[in-house]
């Protein structure tokens, strides 16, 4: 059996997030969609995450096993004809036996992206948070180094009974806030992220821009391991999965 | 009575162009509801131009009458909560008596969107026009220098039975075709433009890309007068205007 390693990027204005589900499009499904047309069957498809609905992924990786002998290159090819406009495979590799698009992730990085203007910018409706009020991106950049190190992120996580209990703890490597004109970007790296992670820390972040929160209180808040603490969870539509870390 | 020139913005991908039509929504017709909205009565507005359906706009201008006394600003806020989410106004002015956005134009400037790689752009799905094969930018700009100056355009214009008849002179004042990444941006600056014009000239730089025509050759086209001596009408969904031009 070959062990295949697809990257893929998605527009999620136009989905309800990877996973497949019932009365509602999944990036899954159209995958899994494309790749029958192309192999003939359905294998059992591994995601590297889930993503909500309206989130975006620049990089998105998905593995699945095959004895279809179709060439790399061709498949790519082939899905890009049978997906929609809104998703498109990048390139496919071949991976060893073990290899797991999940499970082996080392990493992951996000980006969030905020048009800061009184006027919304009628593209990108669907792609970024709009904030009205002036954002202080030196100040939230201060905020969001507190973030930096292995910490347990408890208060930054949503509760989901369908998730596995036990490790919060987190390791996040490389936090940013920039600013290009009116665009704020929030860019955040780390080992790994628990639900909603990265939207409550944006949340939060904007609580540090409206003045309610200061940068100092990034470590009480990670200290308490208590969700009510920090800020509220910021929309997904500002949302991109980034890049996935694999090992050499 | 006031005369006010609204500057604005739309994606065109949710409008069937400017222009009111039955049947199909236009720019025009959300903007004379949010108007009706605001100060309760639909003036006559005077758009700088026509768009095609497709057509985006990073600033489309609009002026009209009005004795209403609401102030620029507060126009501007109350036009873009009436407004639907792919368009926006970005300013409301004061001009004198006879201003009219269409006849004191002296000039716009379209850009044309390229996305140029084999592997289409997920986000990008009506906003360029995707092209497959390798793009020569250097070449493709060398022949666009060749539109430069004052030219008979016949042979770059699709005869439409509804505009005026008459001089078919333009002006070209720059032109250039850039790549940034898998990005191919063409743009064009003219004292005005025939209909279709800038995708008409779109799509010989593209049969330049081709190597069906030469640099050179784009002289002989547009001294033939002859709209079948030129390429194919690029798509509109590349296009943008994307400056209105008037005098101080």
């Amino acid at each position: 059996m070959r062990n295949l390693l697809v990257t893929m990027a998605y527009d999620g204005k136009h989905f309800h997030g990877w996973q497949i589900q019932d009365n509602a499009i999944s990036v899954q499904e159209v995958f899994q969609n494309a790749l029958k047309k192309v192999i003939g069957t359905v294998p059992d498809i591994k995601g590297c995450s889930r993503t909500d609905s309206g989130v975006h992924a620049n990089m998105y990786c998905v593995s699945f096993k095959t004895d279809h002998t179709i060439p790399c290159e061709r498949l790519t090819a082939a899905l890009n004809r049978f997906l929609p406009p809104s998703a498109a495979v990048m390139k496919v590799e071949e991976k060893p036996e073990d290899f797991h698009a999940r499970y082996d992730c080392k990493g992951k990085e996000y980006i969030y992206r905020i048009w800061n203007n009184e006027i919304r910018n009628p593209f990108m409706d669907g792609y970024v948070l709009h904030y009205w009020y002036k954002i202080d991106e030196q100040k939230l950049d201060r905020a969001a180094k507190h973030f930096l190190g292995r910490h347990d992120f408890t208060s930054f996580c949503t509760v989901d009974k369908h998730r596995r209990k036990g490790d919060f703890h987190r390791t996040v490597k490389n936090i940013a806030v920039t600013r290009d004109g009116d665009m704020v970007t929030i860019r955040i790296e780390a080992d790994g992220f628990l639900y909603n992670m990265v939207r409550i820390i944006v949340g939060t972040l904007l609580s540090v821009a409206q003045g309610k929160t200061e940068p100092e209180d990034i470590d009480v808040i990670l200290s308490a391991l208590d969700r009510s603490k920090a800020g509220p969870t910021a929309p997904p539509q500002g949302l991109y999965l980034n890049k996935v870390i694999y090992g050499p």
